[in-house]
């Protein structure tokens, strides 16, 4: 048995090890996209690799709520259809991205770049904390919605935020907590299901 | 609710697009490896993009054995450490790159591109097959390993390349089928007991 051979050219094998470093892809998975780059060149290769040219070229963080986009303010604080009297703030941009593809939300974001983790070494002032507290001193900003993850850390970043935010004039909400839609109670967990039925109410 | 709105720039929306026409990239992975690209742009994002370019510009298709490489012949039929006496023939080269990976080939291959399928309208004359029986009469060759995937579609195959491979002088040989490496008997299926029954030999 010999192993540790070069099989390709050292250009495809450096491809295969940085799409391995994509969340998602292993480095088995890595090289089935690897080759199905290279198989299609024209239509997925040369595309894609414009594509991510073009988005590295362009990327901004939003100086207002610390999503990225091609343009700052991001295209969700320059839309004028938004609510602006209402800030959801999220842990990472991924939850702005999925609380957008619901469409359920029509207000601004604030993106805090994480959560507290003492044992990780991430205090407040790793957040982007101060540039939220500014943000709801603002006279038109009535409420913000702390969209955090219902994890041990998503919910003590609520618990600070919350302090951080009893100086400002703005009401601090959270998200319900309960059964999922089509969520079946056989295989919840015990928390949720004690959630759901403390916060109950009148069909 | 609003949905169908555009959350990010075109150029963003784009990549993420792209992304998720990768081989095990839904929509919902392809933003989360938008998202770890555009996040770690010098780190991940920009380097991607060159090594894409770069074996955008160099792919071959190895004009001896069908393998892609950078190079043609490949790295493969150019290693002078090889067997040539044996063809280890594959389906695709996500098979051959999967037994470099093992080490466990040290002869040269030969890739048809895919199956026979009649249903799908691929006949001989769409797969590598001319190339091989060409490359099987040349006198250093003395074996032809079938080496195609235990489906129907891989055995029919390997059974009309047999028939092709007749006139040649070449001896004709298949994988063993077997129970697999840590295969719990429990998990197989009864082809694959059938047939280690049918191999089994003395210890």
């Amino acid at each position: 048995m010999r192993t540790g051979r070069t099989m390709a050219g050292p250009e495809i094998e450096r491809l295969v090890q940085l799409l391995g470093r994509l969340p998602g892809l292993g480095y088995r998975s890595a090289r089935k996209a690897a080759l199905a780059l290279l198989k299609r060149r024209d239509e997925l290769l040369v595309p894609l690799a414009a594509a991510m040219n073009a988005a590295a070229d362009k990327l901004l963080e939003c100086s207002v709520c610390g999503n990225i986009d091609t343009i700052d303010p991001c295209t969700v604080c320059q839309d004028p259809r938004r609510d602006r009297s209402l800030i959801v703030v999220v842990e990472d941009i991924s939850d702005l991205w999925a609380l957008e593809r619901a469409g359920v939300v029509n207000a601004v974001y604030h993106v805090l770049g994480g959560h507290l983790s003492p044992l990780d070494g991430i205090g407040p002032e790793r957040l982007n904390i101060g540039r939220l507290i500014e943000r709801a001193h603002h006279p038109e900003v009535k409420e913000v919605l702390l969209a955090l993850n219902a994890t041990v850390e998503g919910q003590s970043t609520a618990h600070y935020l919350t302090e951080q935010l009893e100086g400002t004039a703005v009401s601090v909400s959270r998200l319900a907590q309960g059964v999922p839609l089509g969520g079946e109670l056989d295989y919840l967990d015990e928390g949720t299901l004690a959630a759901a039925i403390k916060a109950r109410h009148r069909i």
